[in-house]
């Protein structure tokens, strides 16, 4: 009798199931896994492709399970494939993770031992691998690639003098029109992205503000590309953030604040440190500094968000560097993204991915960065 | 006292929360119905842009709700928000979807009343708007302009004699190729593709292989589109199977079966018509032209998955047209896509998204289609 790891998604969307037998499906399937043995319960839709592609150690077929159950007084398909499990591998108790369907865990619940392991969910793929560093890192190539091409098209605009409006090739240059350029450009070299941020002036006060309409010059224009790549399925994750035209004092104290921010947080990034304390280092930095966080009129203001995320098959994934206490350990990943928002002054954030090595950490994004263009 | 909808979800991923708010975000948050009114508790990161961009009546901050409640035997951060919720609303009942999160759910239950309604969540977007049929009449002329872009590649492209090898503008002319320049073009129109499928000859017999490597003229060439509207969110979904070249007999025999089913099955479409009859119908009439399901040597073959699937802002969504039964009714809008697979033959698949109305259905994807070129 042996425990089993269950997950029922599809792995489109749950990058725990898709780190199991790399293999993309759009609707929900289920897997098992039982020590090192990966095993898959797919549609005929899916059997043929899922034998093929997938690194899945047994794929079975939906269909031959409900014909080899033959108890009567089991109705539901779903129902009947666990059983079938059960048995086949000699399960003593399914572990599901927190976000499995709540409506199948009560049914289940009433057939089969089962219970949850948030631990083994959340960090099952928290160390990465050094193949999968290098999947990451090659989306992050792609990411600072797409960065400089951005960056390239807002040196050579040129900005009105009445409106300052900026203009590229005779035509306004919008946020959707160089979003579209970025995208486009991560698409050729087999990345896909969907709702990269180029949000310029006010709208960069929202962090995840896309961005619509005209960019302007002598305001700050956030970039924020997140690829994941189609071969592999890593994400790359880099923000960047331009003035073109001439920043005011105001403007070089906030970017200026947010580049040494991001430059000591890496800096204390190393085996032991605690998330927690990264989180309240930027918090206390920004405070010192006279841009804390504040709500105002219904309003938020200041470094509104966590420092990072990790980043892997996920875009947000663990660990989280935020409040919640996490002690680095080495081939964590994660975005290091300090970054300062007012209404008045727009936004500014500055992120790059790092890996904890063994006495501190690597860059897996690197950008030649010079802010005002 | 009244009973809640509630969903606790990241509404990049569930369509039914964006249904509400209409607001895209990648952490989950939680989301309140209560009769037409709809309330978001979102961070501090999101606080202003939901505001700003979304449709909810209501936006809380989560941080102003872990504040005010002061009780210090509520440790669960989640317990918190959702017991302010019942008193600030009055909420008799909570009711989810079967699959909100399971730990969630094991938790919240033993705080408030919680149960499910599969069928509220299941089937609240299955009668579309006018609105609504328009953005996906829109999505469908998208898919629709993508396909014929492919075609007019596959049409100007040439075969070599030696290796049937296709070639466009001198160089090879691979599955990539094919699908980075249907995607660049719905890019540049607006719409989101992931995954689209391009697969020419044997790989073209697992009806989700994305497909690689060379397209081959005299063999079949599977394009499946499905662009996600960035504007609105709603989804396109078209195949068109071709060849180029010269068609055999059973390539022939095997095209006109695809076409002719769909024809029959888009001719049936009408208020009160089961798709359990819809499916019944396809398997029979494939059966009858000696192209029935067939499971030989661990291999599944011949139609191998349902008539179709619902569309909105889901890819997949209710109603699914397979064997599970569901009557239809008007303004149901799904696709109807039956194919065939076979490994020494390859595949065909033809589908198109239609509508019911009250005395049939209407097509909302339109294209002409010459299928050998």
């Amino acid at each position: 009798m042996t425990e089993a790891y269950l997950i029922y998604a599809s792995s489109d969307r749950d990058p725990n199931l898709f780190y199991w037998g790399h293999f993309r499906a759009p609707d929900p399937f289920f897997a098992l896994k039982i020590n090192e043995k990966t095993i898959a319960v797919v549609s005929t839709l899916e059997y043929g492709r899922c034998k093929k592609e997938s690194t899945f150690s047994e794929v079975l077929l939906w269909s031959d399970i409900l014909q080899a159950v033959t108890n009567p007084s089991i109705v539901d398909n779903c129902c009947k494939i666990i059983l079938y499990l059960q048995k086949a591998y000699g399960v003593s108790v399914f572990i599901v993770p927190d976000d499995f369907p709540a409506h199948l865990y009560e049914t289940l619940k009433k057939l089969v031992p089962i219970k949850f392991d948030t631990d083994y969910f959340q960090t099952q793929r928290q160390f990465k691998s050094e193949a999968e560093v290098e999947h990451i890192k090659a989306a992050c190539q792609l990411t600072s690639q797409a960065i400089l091409y951005a960056r390239a098209i807002l040196k050579k605009s040129c900005a009105d003098t009445t409106q300052s409006l900026l203009y590229y090739r005779g035509k306004i240059l919008t946020s959707e029109r160089l979003r579209s350029a970025i995208e486009s450009y991560c698409l050729k070299k087999g990345g896909y992205c969907a709702g990269t941020i180029v949000s310029c002036a006010q709208q960069a006060a929202d962090p995840h503000c896309e961005g619509m309409g005209p960019l302007y010059a002598n305001e700050f224009i956030v970039i924020d590309v997140f690829p994941r790549l189609n071969q592999s399925g890593y994400y790359g994750d880099m923000t960047r953030t331009f003035l073109k035209g001439v920043a005011s004092m105001r403007q070089k104290q906030l970017f200026s604040c947010v580049q040494t921010c991001q430059r000591e947080l890496i800096g204390r990034i190393r085996p032991g440190v605690n998330t927690r304390d990264l989180m309240q280092f930027a918090q206390d930095y920004f405070e010192q500094n006279g841009f804390g966080l504040r709500k105002t009129n219904d309003v938020c203001e200041g470094f509104i968000h966590s420092v990072g995320h990790g980043l892997g098959l996920g875009l947000h994934e663990y660990p989280s560097v935020g409040i919640n206490a996490v002690v680095l350990e080495p081939n964590m990943v994660f975005t290091i993204e300090p970054g300062l928002y007012f209404r008045d002054g727009g936004g500014v954030r500055i992120e790059d991915v790092v890996q904890v090595t063994s006495t501190g950490c690597q860059l897996l994004s690197r950008c030649p960065y010079q802010w005002i263009l």
